[in-house]
């Protein structure tokens, strides 16, 4: 057997940061992307343009790997299930990969695998809003199943009533998810891989700071009890299991009194697992490709005591090769990630990453690469 | 300004690493490969397929790019002045790269630095060549000035008469170099970035363990005295300055009693540099596109207190790929490298890099890995 071909369905930044360890490892990566300028477009050859919800392009896409995957949770599982059923290996495949897409799926399986979750229900009239109101306290968490990200696709709903427009499209068919508001200490995630054959690898819990609903900083590891780690790394482990994850998984919980509960799932590499690039002798984005490929994982363990990731969102400036310049100055320690996609406010276009042994410090050196390269200092 | 475009002259495993660094970074590559299927070509969108000694294809090729490096230094140093008075940005530029294309420029010029290196001579006649064998004893070594790699155009004369074959074809104006044969105890390499600006990082001594004239292993850092370590530091950075050298640069050296004694420059990043690639904060690969980009200089500290590279060459098996299972189950901490390279005996096809704080432990993780990957051992 020759060297494998990776197929991914997507052309974002995750699908980006797969390339340097498939170069490493001499995996040829494939990229199915939407457009041509998208951020792994501009640096895998192989890639093709095309949608990712057109079986016809993901089947001859397809074709062309070994294994298909994923930068994304946008692929129709309907689609997934025609490819899987004409013989294309899908990982993680679409059972599993639904527990990602659909948040009412997850939380019944989860519930089902006696995972620790905020209470939860299905709502589909101001009725049953109530009554879970009533039963769970106000303000409530509402959310709809499919399509969030980045805080969108849920609110805070303070009264019944506050949710009538939502109500008003939701059926019996295509419910919403209440969730109890969790009061909650801070965000931690646990980043677990699985592979086909079931060995399973977890990385160090971490700490996630997360502004207006979007990932602002991730400090690994999480200060915390080793035994509350643990718990916390056992429950992503047996989620892993339970649902036939292959592939990286995050899991992102709520610190809570009572323990951790779980709140979302992605089934791919993910934000939260960024610090492994230079934080971990293997990162995530190895470690999927490992994991999908059916290979032996690699070492999870951290290279340094304390990494810390600070997400470069875009600022008001179109142009941050200034501050770059600035950053790779002010710190030769600091590892720069631009995902080559254009600036807007907002959105997500690098990351930065510290390491060290003062935990203060590291800390503070990321957030200032990452203020740096936004524009919002300049010195 | 934008992120800059870097063009790499050559499409080797060398230009293939820039890749990742490249990606992290927002810097745009392009190669210049003499064929599609070259070890780079296979993973750089960017790449065009023409030869290094083609002037025009040069010229096309440089117009695209902010600014043009090189893989190997096999460029004519004619079509680099050329496109440097044509306004082409060229690093390192062809006044520095001729000390690494012809050994005896190199020689005169660190005799005329006070750099140690074994005594030499320009030989053209077997009368020189025998005048300087009297001089510093049989058996010497001769070397044709350009053209040698991995022990190619270097051999060891016992006596005179024996070179009368290379001597026939030397003139007054290509002369053949002589130099001593050394009583080393070991070989040792020093790698050096310096900028256009001056500004100038080296890496912890290494030494080389050579077989037959090739590389084998690297092992970081050389168990030396500081003193002595600094000395050999020194002496890189001394022609990092002196020869005005904009880039990576490798410094070959013969360890002896009397010290270090400069054996070959590479002015690019080099195989005794790889180990940098998780063995240092910054590689030796992405040290050289923010060097000639005129970037500030990265952190070159260790990530780790022992690290171990060890080349892999081709077997007698064309597939690699049983032994690379075996190798990633083995150790799930070892870090693969693969080239994409069709494998051939002895041909480099890839490398491995083990890391940790045992040195006799990572040295030994480092050739297994290295004997899986060649097929010389099966567990």
């Amino acid at each position: 057997m020759g060297f494998p071909v990776v197929g991914v369905v997507g052309g974002g930044q995750l699908a980006r940061m797969m390339a340097p360890p498939a170069i490493a490892l001499g995996i040829t990566l494939e990229v199915l992307a939407r457009d041509a300028h998208d951020s792994a477009a501009l640096v895998v050859p192989g890639t093709t343009v095309g949608a990712e919800d057109d079986l016809e392009a993901l089947r001859a896409f397809a074709r062309r790997c070994d294994v298909l995957t994923f930068d994304h949770e946008h692929v129709p599982t309907g689609h997934l299930r025609t490819l899987v059923a004409e013989g294309v290996v899908v990982r993680p495949g679409p059972d599993a990969l639904e527990h990602a897409q659909d948040k009412l799926v997850m939380r019944r399986r989860l519930t089902q695998l006696g995972v620790a979750c905020p209470r939860w229900r299905a709502v589909t009239t101001a009725d049953e809003l109530a009554a879970f109101g009533a039963e769970v306290g106000w303000p409530l968490v509402l959310k709809t199943p499919r399509g969030g990200y980045d805080g969108k696709g849920v609110r805070l709903v303070e009264q019944p009533g506050d949710a009538d427009d939502w109500l008003a499209s939701s059926t019996v068919d295509t419910p919403l998810l209440a969730e109890e508001r969790v009061a909650f200490s801070r965000e931690l995630a646990v980043l677990v891989a699985r592979s086909p054959h079931g060995q399973a690898a977890v990385w160090p819990v971490v700490e996630t700071v997360q502004v207006d609903g979007v990932c602002r900083e991730v400090v690994a590891p999480a200060p915390m009890h080793q035994d509350h780690a643990l718990a916390a790394q056992q429950a992503a482990l047996r989620i892993a299991e339970g649902l036939g994850v292959t592939g990286v998984m995050a899991v992102e919980m709520f610190d809570t009194e009572a323990g951790v509960l779980v709140n979302e799932l992605a089934m791919r590499p993910h934000n939260s697992g960024h610090w492994t690039i230079e934080g971990s002798r293997t990162s995530q984005f190895e470690q999927h490709l490992r994991a999908v490929l059916d290979l032996p994982l690699g070492d999870t363990r951290m290279t340094a005591p304390h990494v810390v990731m600070a997400n470069v969102l875009g600022g008001d400036f179109p142009d941050m090769y200034d501050g770059y310049l600035h950053c790779l100055a002010h710190d030769p320690g600091i590892r720069i990630h631009m995902y080559g996609k254009q600036v807007r406010p907002g959105r997500k276009v690098g990351h930065v990453t510290a390491l060290g042994s003062d935990a203060e410090d590291v800390r503070e050196r990321a957030r200032h690469a990452a203020a740096f390269l936004r524009g919002d200092i300049h010195e």
